[in-house]
């Protein structure tokens, strides 16, 4: 059939792609804050935006562009022209106009504060420093941090049948603002495989639902989330499925790492919803966990306080009820159908789990065949300290 | 036409009402922790309760009654008897049925703990020592707290023009599982009004969903809410407006008080949002503002932050543009319709507002004219600690 192979590179893996990162003092202490994906030959686009009415500028610009094909994406961190009128689109345009003859339809993405004009000429000056034969996945994911912890790539080799082959690889920030309907997410996938248009934006809309969108660290929907797929078709292969599940396992491990480095996260929960009304309702449950805010002080204190899981299924909207739940850490069934019989022992197996650095929690309402799998974190001190600071 | 008057007394302002509260050695250190409201004359009920479907034992208990007139309510806190099935009910019956015969239909009310199976004995024990000639508001009021960290309580006299006069006492605990529909708060209000019962329901059902429904501490709903109103008709006076009024300061004055006493909470800030499409918009954006953890986190910080206020209204679902939303801290406008003015003096006005105890955060959308007002309250590092730590 197919094979698929991790490779290194991140969004550099696909053949014709190159990318870097930038110190353009936009960050303290020169950190990198200006990164660029550049392809030398034109792409195609797929890509999916925030649900937020707020919609940033360069969403906005990249929409208001209508159909066309594009060879650069330029990111700054730390500013994201959010909320920022007509004038952060005029800032986008003079940007992007001091960029060089080689570059044929930029477009810009921003993640960082909201409501502050872009600092223009720093970013024009720093766009001076690109290099653009630069091929450097690790500076570029570095670049686009904002209280991201590490950076987070990853791509894959597949290899077909008939001996071709093609690339697919990626990279993303997240950390806070993380939520169940896009969020500061920002993801910039990279493909040289020979893929139709219509068919990479089907599948990526598809899969960002179970990924991305199955993600959340707070709630709070950003005004910026863009996923951004780009294929310049060099490698001459495709295979849709092989295509397909490479993606998927793209952005899930992306979603999870987002998730895992979710500001002042200290573990990665897998809620495992099953025996829903219908998936949607699964869904509904699924997101509700990963957003209570007693479920994730509950894991930050690995206290298997499986109440408040009950509660919060209560609470979700969906179809439920106690005679028929069941809720397991991981193997440890702690609530089975009505019969309560957590005891000592058992919570000190709950506890184990608790401690452990990602775990899953099996929750089934026993109703019908509807499920969702969804994945959160934990909700300690350091998310209340990063964000009461943010940005002073 | 009449006149309302702040008096002593809560739940036992009203004629033929008692209460008291003692300890039973559910909490530690022999705090109170059992409350009984008694009426020496059967009473009509008015009642609102939760909307989670794992809805405790004591409300499916009191449901499963259906029409009936009551004279006392017994209160503890500690244990929620909630998820414990039908054994739950049973243990209601248990302890019912030990209450000296003056008591007639007696209704039963948790909170605390979800998960544990009530300590049946100690409650028995406990109601033995109720002694229902005491009328001591403070003492019940103290006994229903749980991480409460004041009890709360109002009392008016309503006089008519006739000369004729009724009461209206209450009391009621908040703290965490704060929530806009409904949460882990209890409310029991008592009057001697002569007021139909079916009048009184729509009167308490319309003043939740513009108090207790409008605030919020942490967007979880608990199994347990309840309000509860006790009409006991003795002063033969009734005012319908004079009525719909005092309810609605009084449970716009716990309501605020409950949010003001939310777990960890600094500050309590009140939502005014309007130029909604609609007044369900406008609740939608105000209890989105009262739930978004990263408005919550910039109010602990005393941080301005006005892009995750528009971030929030954006996200929240409801129609808004940013050319027409305009956002005020007090007198202060810091975002206003498109135009961005937020310089370091204008950030220096907000901040000191924000330093308050208790301040208004104005949002207008600029679209129609729908309003609604939430109260909510900052998420700090005591919420995290009492959340992390709550059942060890």
């Amino acid at each position: 059939m197919y094979n698929l192979t991790k490779i290194e590179g991140g969004v550099c893996a696909a053949e014709g792609f190159y990318a870097d990162g930038i110190s353009a003092g936009l960050k303290a202490k020169m950190a990198k804050d200006m990164a660029f994906v550049y392809s030398d030959t034109l792409c195609e686009i797929a890509s999916t935006f925030t649900t937020n009415k707020m919609t940033a500028a360069p969403i906005r610009h990249f929409k208001a562009k209508g159909e066309f094909q594009t060879n650069f994406v330029l990111i700054n961190s730390k500013n994201a022209n959010a909320m920022t009128g007509k004038a952060g689109i005029i800032d986008i345009d003079e940007i992007l106009a001091t960029l060089p003859k080689e570059i044929t339809n930029p477009v810009m993405s921003s993640t960082g504060v909201i409501g502050v004009r872009l600092p223009k000429e720093k970013i024009i000056a720093g766009a001076k420093l690109f290099d653009l034969k630069k091929r450097d996945g690790d500076a570029a994911a570095a670049a686009i941090m904002t209280t991201d912890t590490f950076s987070k790539q990853i791509a894959y080799r597949i290899e077909l049948d008939d001996g071709s082959s093609f690339h697919i690889g990626a990279m993303a920030k997240g950390a806070g603002m993380i939520n169940p309907a896009m969020a500061t997410m920002l993801c910039f996938i990279t493909t040289d495989a020979k893929v139709d248009k219509d068919e990479m934006q089907n599948i990526l809309s598809e899969n960002v639902k179970t990924t991305f969108n199955a993600a959340s660290v707070d709630g709070d929907t950003s005004t910026n989330d863009t996923v951004m797929l780009l294929s310049n078709a060099k490698s001459g292969a495709y295979h849709k499925e092989a295509f397909s599940e490479a993606l998927y396992e793209i952005m899930r491990f992306l979603a999870r790492e987002m998730v895992r480095d979710g500001e002042g996260a200290t573990k990665l929960v897998t809620y495992e919803v099953s025996g829903a009304k219908n998936n949607k309702e699964a869904e509904i449950v699924a997101k509700a966990l990963t957003n209570s805010l007693l479920v994730k002080t509950a894991l930050y204190g690995e206290d298997p306080n499986w109440g408040r899981i009950a509660s919060t299924v209560g609470a979700s909207g969906a179809m439920a009820d106690e005679e028929l739940l069941s809720i397991s850490f991981e193997d440890v069934c702690v609530y089975d159908r009505g019969e309560l019989h957590f005891d000592e022992a058992m919570e000190k197996q709950a506890s184990e789990i608790m401690k452990l650095d990602a775990f899953t929690i099996y929750c089934d309402l026993g109703i019908a065949d509807g499920k969702f799998t969804a994945f959160g974190c934990d909700l300690g001190y350091e998310y209340v300290k990063i964000n009461a600071d943010y940005r002073t």
